[in-house]
């Protein structure tokens, strides 16, 4: 085992242990680009404090996008760049590890470490090694960001100049692609909300980079590639997919009849459509908007967080609890309640397993969002009448979510947050960012068996 | 089966087809209620439209306790009896249909109608009929109410003099024990906040009222009877109180702490104990309060939306989705995270039907309250930018919970609702009252034995 190269491993390592790898990993990362982003070289005036640097360097590294500083005008390009790496590592380390572990855990979840470590060196008839498997991966996601900057550059070219429009080209394609959502101009990209083009491709970024590598790889065989042109689409596929359309259509539909006299009345009816398509594209975890969102109508604030709660899909570079853990859960209490015994859909039954880690992972999403809502009330508020504060629970509750679902969407209260309460949100686009997966591996490891109990029911509702 | 007397057809009835039964029963009392609310005799000023004395009604028959009205002033002695009426056939009414169903349903949840009703009339080696059943449940909420009275009037009967003080007694003890939180004063128990035995004695007829009959019997059986001397009290029952017990310190050290420089400011240290543990026992499902719920923070506004959604426990007078529905999620959740294959607490297992029943009641009530928070945002404040209706999320937020919650706590702004934000606030209410239970129910019948499509995997978190 001595000759194995560096890289494998790594892969080892994290697949012997994921959870405390990824941890590590994050946390270096971050560490590292706090250190970069207080140099002098980093920003335009005087060098970032230590909560500031740590603020950014998380929410880049989370491919988050909430952000204390304006980063076109008061970061450097060098401080821009750095950005840009967290972002892109980020995003592609989230998508890495997340696929592994599927991969590996693939209806194989009480094998022990070695044993897994073997069978995915093997998985798929021997073909698919780990190494193959993140070749496959950043090949991906590299051609698909280079084929969205190249669109981007096409269209901005032409009215922001030949040499001008490459950096942001660039920039915007990997943000959208890793679901960051950072944008260099302040109002992110409401000066495109009419831009049928940009808007076009910042979409299919967006919804390819939050759809997960699973579902892309999956997609690709069964109809492009054509290696598997007979088999169907796993059940985690269909899901995802199902889940995400209805989530979008759905969205855009409910923004456009909330925000119709709202922020959307400015519009042209065609760009009403486009603006509510886009918002409900980016709100579930890409972060950009095109629409005010400081003057949205509290119903549309009220949905977004609902949104940005659920989040993409695993195994993506996107956020929240995920769409197939809330499809799952639909499944599970639709099924229930038309009568049958098991979640079923598509023809295929829903294992238990599936079921109690999406009850894990919504419970304790919960639970972590709620105590953060209430520590940042009392830290930013003070603990006084809700009648002397009124309008701050929405906008905090907002800010709280969109840190979790590692959304990046904001009221605008970002920069006006304490040092403690930057800290939080910090804190929480850490956990929001690996919490979920965690608790996914931590119940998806070997079960132990103890002596089992009777069963008994309890009465419910 | 001519011969069965009257009371015993209705309850074939009711086991029949009990969800429809139920929703049958509340309706039908609801409109007797609106009606008699309307007529002048009711109405101490103008008699009630129709709007008004609809939501009244379904306030008072679902225990809620929400109210457009001062029902001390407003109303005259004859209105005020309707209201006292309709809280005890309502309070009494769910009570008893959901003991009963419970009964019926434990342990042998697929049997067929007939076998179950034959079943049940001979439940616990033949001794235990409906009939006896029923009387046991009316006997012992009569005897803790009139207790409570008694304790009542001989507290407030030397200050309120000895013939003015039985009938808020009564009044109050009824309204305390059917957790319907309806009070004679404007206040609510804000001018007792500081007397321990008003607030012990509503405390206890709160917690009794909302521990449900089961757990009366099971407790009483077990510790006082002594008929079950030597067996453990059952799963349910042991959820039942640790949830209550958890809930109730929990919330009373949070009130304590996030009111202490707010509400409770004004109070001596010992009072400052008493309201926050009164305040706590109350909210998460009576709706009696000695704080003034429109001053507090914006943090404890929240954690009280929480425990409404929660709420009392099932089989009992209260709403919410109950506390053994979160229970066992937190249990089956926790379970899974230190490695167990199967949900276990107490040395028992939770049965997987429990779980999804869980589930389904969870995810069904989220969905409803979302839509009505929405809907009634649209309706309330008409859509416009949330700058310019601050504080009114939080407010209407709240007033929804409390109406599926079947609480009534409000932060004041109930008699403010459009006539159409009152419809849907009382729809909410008969929803909130009934839902949890028919789905529970609807979850509960004979599964449908089909194809068992293949088992597959998704990707969680
Ligand atoms: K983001
Ligand atoms: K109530």
């Amino acid at each position: 085992m001595d000759n194995t190269p560096m890289r494998t491993r790594l892969s080892v390592h994290l697949l012997r242990s994921p959870a405390r790898m990824s941890i590590l990993g994050f946390a270096l990362l971050i560490a590292v680009g706090t250190a970069l982003l207080m140099l002098p070289a980093s920003a335009a005036e005087s060098p970032l404090g230590v909560v500031d640097a740590l603020f950014m360097s998380t929410s880049a590294t989370c491919v988050t996008g909430l952000s204390v500083l304006d980063i076109g005008r008061q970061l450097t390009l060098f401080g821009q760049m750095v950005i840009l790496l967290l972002i892109q590592l980020g995003g592609l380390g989230i998508l890495t590890v997340s696929t592994l572990l599927f991969m590996m855990m693939k209806g194989r979840p009480t094998l022990s470490g070695q044993a897994i470590i073997k069978d995915t060196f093997t998985y798929g008839e021997g073909k698919q090694t780990v190494t193959s498997v993140l070749r496959a991966i950043f090949a991906t996601a590299f051609a698909i960001e280079a084929a969205g900057a190249l669109c981007l550059y096409l269209r901005t070219a032409p009215s922001e100049g030949w040499r001008q429009a490459a950096y942001p080209a660039v920039f915007h394609a990997v943000s959208a692609f890793c679901n960051a959502g950072f944008a260099l101009y302040r109002d992110s990209f409401v000066g495109y909300r009419e831009d049928w083009i940009v808007n076009g491709v910042l979409g299919v970024l967006i919804v390819i980079g939050g759809i997960g590598f699973v579902v892309i790889t999956d997609v690709k065989n069964r109809f492009i590639g054509g290696r598997d042109r007979l088999k169907r689409l796993s059940l985690h596929s269909r899901l995802a997919l199902t889940a995400s359309a209805i989530l979008i259509l759905l969205g855009a539909l409910a923004i456009l009849f909330m925000e119709w006299n709202n922020t959307l009345s400015t519009l042209s009816v065609p760009g009403r459509l486009l603006a509510a398509l886009f918002q409900s594209v980016s709100s579930r975890t890409a972060g950009f908007n095109t629409l005010n969102t400081g003057l949205m109508a509290n119903e549309t604030l009220f949905m977004l967080c609902i949104f940005m709660f659920i989040g993409a899909c695993p195994g993506s570079c996107g956020g929240g609890v995920k769409t197939t853990t809330i499809a799952g859960l639909s499944v599970a209490a639709i099924s229930r309640l038309r009568g049958f015994r098991r979640p079923q859909v598509f023809r295929r039954t829903l294992t238990e397993a599936s079921i109690s880690k999406a009850t894990s992972v919504v419970m304790m999403s919960a639970v972590v969002i709620t105590l953060t809502v209430m520590v940042l009330m009392v830290s930013e508020l003070g603990g006084i009448s809700h009648t002397r504060t009124q309008g701050r629970f929405l906008e905090l509750f907002f800010e709280t979510i969109s840190a979790f679902g590692t959304v990046g969407l904001s009221t605008g209260i970002t920069d006006t947050l304490t040092p403690f309460g930057r800290l939080t949100i910090a804190a929480l686009m850490f956990i929001g960012r690996l919490g979920p997966m965690v608790i996914g591996l931590a119940v998806s490891r070997e079960l132990i068996s103890r002596i089992q109990f009777a069963e008994e029911n309890i009465m419910i509702g």
